[in-house]
């Protein structure tokens, strides 16, 4: 999605040799209208693919999600990362690895805004090394919901998440596609 | 708003006396239609009001925020609860006590996304005892930001938070006032 290129050359910080920082457009601070643009292009990319809800994983996910969700006519759901005292009974949970913030969090979603029948689109915002993804998927497995695809805002080629997902078949739609960071540079795959 | 007091009334659930759970369309699952008609109707509150940036906290308030964003042609900028790996540097913060969650989280926002001459619409899900939003407040004080206002979803207003922002003449637009819990029903304020 050449906007979102764009977008990541201009205003993304390369810091360390493998972290992103986009953090005045998606992480932090939100461009709504990149954000619909994002939505949108997902959207068209499910579209007539059935799908019934968008599952995501606060907080980043959101912001794509949401527009997608309208896009597509769909309720969003967003796992949260702990559980809250409002938020405690028939829970699907499971563990997932961050390796940017090197920590385990617990993620959870109400049993009841996934069902069986449901055909679901996930959204998230980075994939590299797909634990979040992962994470969603088992949580709709253990539902027993159909996730159809795995929509990605921002994936770093260059590390496993992709290839983890598509062994085990799930379809990745990643809207930009980073190949390198070439000495503080981005450097997309050529598609 | 009349959509979303039916909302509420359909879908909300009142727990123990003061708890009131929109777990499926605001704070767990989103409804998107329901939040970019949210996100207009804040926008055509503070139309003309000059805003230069919305800020909101995560993760509830980021839905209705970047439809506000979108619609106001602005930015959003959501607190984060925690200091996360890639957030360190030159960071503002303050400490929030939240009643429900009986527990004090500190949120912060990057200095860079705060400028002396932001005229600031504030956005949250909940105004309960006005905890978060006196929060967000702070920060924009310390980094000399002007409030504009406070857009929230669904107010308690039986309790304190609306006074206690109205003492300091912010002015609080929120799209449904709950007077009372009685015998687990929700009661608007007739206005």
């Amino acid at each position: 999605m050449k906007e979102l290129e764009e977008r990541i050359l201009r205003d993304g910080n390369v810091l360390g040799g493998e972290v992103l920082k986009v953090d005045n457009f998606l992480n932090h601070q939100i461009d709504p209208k990149l954000m619909q643009s994002i939505g949108n292009e997902f959207a068209k990319h499910y579209a007539n693919k059935g799908i019934t809800r968008i599952v995501t994983i606060e907080s980043s996910g959101i912001a794509p999600a949401v527009f997608a969700g309208l896009a597509l006519g769909v309720p969003v759901v967003f796992a949260r990362k702990q559980k809250s005292l409002t938020l405690t009974d028939d829970l699907y949970s499971t563990d997932v690895y961050s390796f940017t913030k090197k920590s385990t969090s617990t993620i959870v979603i109400s049993k009841k805004f996934l069902e069986k029948t449901d055909r679901i689109l996930l959204i998230d915002d980075f994939l590299a090394n797909g634990q979040a993804a992962k994470g969603l998927i088992k949580i709709c497995q253990e539902a027993q919901a159909t996730v159809v695809g795995v929509g990605i805002v921002i994936e770093k080629s260059f590390q496993v998440g992709r290839q983890l997902l598509e062994e085990e078949n799930y379809e990745v739609y990643s809207l930009a596609r980073i190949r390198a960071f070439e000495e503080g540079q981005v450097k997309f795959v050529e598609e």
